[in-house]
């Protein structure tokens, strides 16, 4: 990239686990390419390296893609006039392996003889290095490293004759994690995995439906929820209107239950339940889990805050700002040569020191990662003058690592594969950690207990149960090498 | 500018009073710009459109200023280093009439037969537009339209030969508001006028004394707070360490009231006052005045938080999150022809709808100012199913512009200088509205009540009490042409 | 693109015929990637728009691509360092149809089940419509819009093993002019089409092979001439040295004359002849042909003195700078509306106007394309007081579009097309109008006569004699609209 | 600088003096801003490292500066039509000392008790130094490190009352070369130093007066040549027409011989001669002067190809383009470990192999400055196969500094100064080594001989004898620290 515009890390971004894609689709809108901008934008959340739309009108594609945020790139009349037609794709991205190079930019298009596709994909794949072995053996020429351009190669070659019975012989062929919206010259289309790990919505807007990764990208264009796509279904949307099918063999639904935790935004409905009322719900089932004395409630902001109140309400003990955040995130500072204590967290969080001297603090915070913030908020939280510190987390610990679309590190990285909880609390320095249990989360989700048979919910990261074959890490393809060339645009 | 950064918005820019500056010294240390680039990076809430270092060792000043953050243009070892020298100043700045021209952005820096000295003002000249006029006349060629470069003049024609004289010649011929910063060859020095309008604070890390706004610019380095620097004292801090002198005639003591409201971070503590504190403070004191039955206390985010927890805390109505900001501003959307309810208001914020649906809200903000945003908020709430609204606001109604450093709308912009608080309530579209009395906001700070005679504070905003001349305003000098000149560069 | 560079025009960019790509490899040096970014910066004038180099070394291939100039782009020791490996290919390019995108820059690179191939391209195939509907067909997926991604698939789905046979496979399918580099794991490789309508030169530095589109790129980096590449041949440079092929069926050669008259450096030699002393000759026969009486020979700078200085020698009329090129180039300055006479040309010419006032000026320019620059330069001279204007053209007339890679207008656009030479020479404003015959020009290069059955060089844009088929324009497939998709990037 | 765009070198700028300003104005016009834009496109040879236009017009003035070429930055819409009003002034720049800060770009804008005035400067004052103490003295405060900023002071105090009084007051007291244009609310003035040093001309569009650094600004914009400012004339242009003083002493006219040798351009009439003619004429007499017996006259591209055609027009040695230059500059390649011969050269010219080898050569420069240049050269020529190279020089040895407004090096590194002309020949490497003798330089320019007594030309870099007193120099002032601050911007 010619003077890439730096970018703007995630406001939650130290050690945490990453959303990877955002998607939206409309048909059927004469301003089509801005309300996808908007969609977007409110998707943004879950990935802020890249962002792309592609709109389709009389049989003619446009496409623009940028790195960086949505409202940098997405707000000029010259973009959104070029992305013309009334029919309209988007994708937001956060970068992982492969680094972030334009062409690995979504939505990918591609010309097949039945004229234009053009997809965006949430999720990951698992069989895609197999995959892709074979495909370029057969004489396919790939064009970037992302798992995506599979199902393009797959659809391409297809013996079927229609779009969307080539969409589905490709997706038979494929496992993993995937919602996707596609877009031909005269339909959007939605799909989930047969397990729905990803999640994705329809609504509508005068008499434009739409497909989004979360509703508070309806809310945004001032659309209504119509409801959940379901797992295993795709919906075709077209001049005639909606159409579903079903055309995988049904298997458990596994919705992501780290979504409820963290990734979604607190003001999305996801599969029937209100993000924030689920997070203050694990805050209540913590509180009673932890029975902790304390003299206030203090959230790791801002991810922190709706469990802490949860957990603040259920215990009597007061809810205090205790850390203040500041908004200006600053994340490539020199660090002075004559060390500054807790310096990496300092240029986003500040203990309240009048507040929390003397007093004895109970933080809530959503997860442990690698383990290394919580032992700096710990730590400055600490050095301000609180006598007792113990830290509450609102998910059981993360022991394994995601394959579905997840940014996580390696297992040996997540501290709660390696210790056990006395030692994180020992390493992390508070007084008591206390995690949610893996039932007393489904008890917050809205299940009575969890299914150990069949659980409600893709709860691989802490459980280690992962819903699919995982056929590229099991052959040893799970390589991070996915391209003989290194590329720098 | 060449390839200007786009701006970021202050994340609660809207229709809000803007605090103007922020400014930071540190003396003798080792790595004073590194530390000024991270004071500045605390200060950032003060203003956002500029920053700017000077430093100085060995007689040479060394100086770096930039349009966009201070974790933008601060943030490479080679800006850091070539600001070499133990000694350095620091200034933010939000850019107000005269555009924002690289050469408007402070410190400024002068040569003197003396040498050399650098000045950042947080603050407001009242007779800017008077001096100027007889200074050209004396000939005297300005380089900026910046208030501050009248104080370089009038130190450089100064009669007496050392700075601080020089310095105390210059400033008993302004008026208004200053908070300042000076760098010279072996001293930094700190100054506040007469009245103490804007803060100042000291504070120490291992042997160096410094100087900043707020001490959350002394918690990001570790610094110790010593004590704020007090109304009409110059502080000097050079290699004998640190000499006080108080040559200005006595007057009382009128700090901003606002900044406890508004304008400094929660974590700050400003005249031995915690700010999250007073803020919760304000909102016991209002809830109290205001008495209300409702299901729910839900603040605008995120400068409504403080005040919502005491509203909260002290009315036993639950603390709920019913509007969830975007993390990610885009202030720059093309709003769709197609007119979205609310366009401007949900690319920041979105009502939780799953939340709010069907029940009585109290909305807990800081202030109004246009009104222009209050009543998109409440109408977005109301639409998203409450079914009543209240907005109780955490400062007396502000009906007076400020000429001491704040950026405010002329008078006639002002909602409550045009309308009584009923016809507000109308105007905006809520059920209730409910602004904190001057005597309780007083309250809230400690004092039993407000003296009239003469007040504790600066209050002019709410009261028209203005505590010194208005020279210039008075003198139809208030003119917004500062140049001749119109200029892009 | 982010914040594109500003595009310098060509320096003689004013309708002219454009060259559209160089090409340079490098086999066995140390430090290849340097000198392939020298090689590309002496062929700069064959492409300014784009540039990119290919690298490999141990199996990993590293590529760069830039829109904006090889000086602009390859300056940097980071840049240089990435690009390792001891074999490289590289390519500069001028945009044409398709628009400037960043993946459409070459070389192209793919992988394949043998391994990874990047290849360069200097040409233009005329068949690629055809070829392109029948891959697609059979599901090949194309990233780009560029001919030469033909090759690709063609060698991706070739049934051969190897891949000199598979590129033979899919050269023999193709038609139209092409000068290859190609970079496989092991091998640096070299191609002329069977007519040799391009140029491509073999030499040497220490032990290292180099292919080049002229000699000047071997020049710059100090390595020896060995020869030109024969027209048909492949050249496979490898470990064990350099292996020649020639797989094609013999057909005359027919390299481009234009290369001599304008496209070529005038420092280098081509199939054996200096293309300077070429121009002279030119310029020579042009003042045997046209025997015009005048005071002096003027040179419409710059590609026009070579030609002039030959004309000036055979004639004994003085030789005189009468036009100054101004070095800084402008293209975009706003027109006044009071409109300037001849106002673009003079952004870039000025008349010598005490030189010319009063006399008779032969003006020597190298071709007339449009028409639209002869017309202003011969008004400037004229206003400038010159007495007799006569306008001589070192090519014959330009009446025939090319289809070999260089970027010609329509027909219909070309003014030699459309017009006699007498009108032309009333429609451009001089006094005389004379290009040198077909004959002349045969002479010039050292032909005694130009073999009417089977020409000596391709001359079609002066005779419409192409020597190949050209399938795509005859089939109505020469459509402009390579795509479904517009991209903006 | 954010983002400063690569700067492009002078494309004759290895090892030449250096012309550092060029300047237009305008009065009347209502393109006044286009028009002033494109003059100083024609001027672009006199500086090119940043450009500045300032208007007026109803009283208020316009300005737009910015670091880099006039196209690149004077080339919007948007720029030209913020710069709005009838008159304007305009100034390119070549940065020396001090940096190429942006408030270092002129024209240098103030505000008086009279009201505004702009200055553009070309030349250079030899009391700066000297002055700026005095005044800094005084209290005036610089903002920037230009010694045209101490006639902005000088106007400030002076205790007259009208502009053109006042400007004459301030030029009294400098010393020095200065052709200026100024601006003020009603007028435009154009300067020239008592000696005339640097060119001004005053020329005429329909009703508007212009004036310009050289007749080339005038051509470009279709304006009448009318004559030169005079030396030691002040002209006015205002509403009532032209307004012609000569206020200051009378001295000899000293007009600067190096500009008809290397810094004007060609076509430009400076003090009635055509600058191409002059460099004819030296060529010619130089060819008489040397007498060296070879096969062909070679110029170093581009600036001695003028004198190289009156050389061989002179001799009868054919005039041939034996090196060829890459119209590409790009000096910032990275030089291979690899050493590559004469590396620098080549990335700008080339030899014309094929033209030279076994050739007597005779090289035509227009000067030599440190040497470094002709060493690569006259080495680049010879490794081609030259079997002699002869050098010749169209000016006399370079032995003295410039003080003038010329960039030259100091007197240690002034190769003629270091060294015999044998020594110098010897160094290079050339066979014979020619300068045209000062007596023949004179002849050339149409004078019978030199009057030693009183020189009409500034010939002070040949022969040492400095038309004005260098008090700054003699005083030990000539100190490059200019300021106690150093900047980044």
């Amino acid at each position: 990239m010619l003077n890439m515009p730096p970018f703007k890390s995630h406001p939650f971004d130290d050690d945490k686990l990453h959303e990877e894609c955002g998607i939206f689709g409309i048909f059927g809108h004469e301003e089509a390419s801005a309300h996808t901008a908007l969609g977007l934008h409110a998707l943004q959340h879950r990935g802020q390296e890249a962002a792309g739309v592609v709109t389709v009108g009389d049989g003619q594609f446009h496409s623009h893609k940028a790195l960086g945020h949505v409202g940098d790139n997405f707000n000029s009349e010259n973009v959104i006039s070029e992305l013309s037609g009334p029919n309209a794709i988007g994708h937001v991205r956060y970068s992982t392996t492969g680094g972030t190079l334009l062409r690995n930019v979504q939505p990918i298009f591609a010309e097949f003889d039945f004229g234009g596709l053009a997809i965006g994909h949430n999720g990951n794949l698992t069989n895609t290095q197999t995959l892709r072995k074979t495909l370029i053996k057969r004489g396919c020429i790939f064009q970037s490293t992302m798992d995506t351009e599979i199902i393009i190669h797959l659809v391409a070659i297809s013996l079927y004759s229609s779009v969307v019975d080539r969409l589905v012989d490709a997706l038979r062929q494929v496992e993993g994690a995937y919602s996707l919206v596609a877009l031909t010259e005269d339909s959007v289309i939605g799909v989930r995995d047969p397990h729905g790990v990803r999640p994705l919505v329809l609504g509508k807007v005068g008499d434009s439906y739409i497909l989004a990764s979360e509703t508070c990208a309806l809310d945004i264009i001032g659309a209504d929820f119509i409801r959940d796509v379901e797992p295993g279904e795709i919906i075709v949307i077209n001049a005639e209107g909606i159409h579903s099918i079903k055309p995988f063999a049904p298997v458990t639904s596994r919705f992501c239950i780290f979504e409820y935790i963290y990734f979604a935004r607190p003001d999305s409905v996801l599969e029937n339940k209100n993000v924030y009322n689920v997070r203050k719900a694990i805050g209540e089932e913590l509180s009673r889990e932890s029975r902790i004395e304390a003299d206030m409630v203090v959230p790791v902001p801002d991810s922190g805050v709706p469990a802490a109140i949860g957990y603040a309400e259920a215990s009597g003990i007061p809810f205090e700002l205790g850390i203040i955040r500041n908004h200006y995130v600053g994340r490539t500072f020199i660090e002075p040569g004559q060390e500054i204590r807790n310096f990496g967290v300092k240029l986003k969080h500040n203990a309240n020191k009048a507040k929390i001297e003397g007093k004895r603090v109970i933080l809530v915070d959503d997860s442990i990662v690698r383990g290394t913030t919580s032992m700096k908020i710990a730590d400055m939280v600490r050095a301000a003058g609180a006598t007792e510190v113990h830290l509450c987390i609102s998910s059981p610990p993360t022991a394994y690592s995601c394959y579905y679309g997840i940014d996580t590190p390696e297992r040996e990285d997540l501290m709660a594969a390696q210790m056990s909880i006395d030692e994180m609390a020992k390493q992390i320095g508070v007084d008591s950690l206390q995690f949610i249990s893996i039932e007393g989360l489904y008890r917050a989700v809205g299940e009575k207990t969890r299914n150990e048979e069949c659980p409600q919910f893709c709860d691989a990261c802490f459980t280690g149960g992962y819903p699919t074959v995982l056929t590229d890490k099991e052959g040893g393809n799970n390589t991070s090498q996915l391209s003989l060339l290194s590329e720098r645009d």
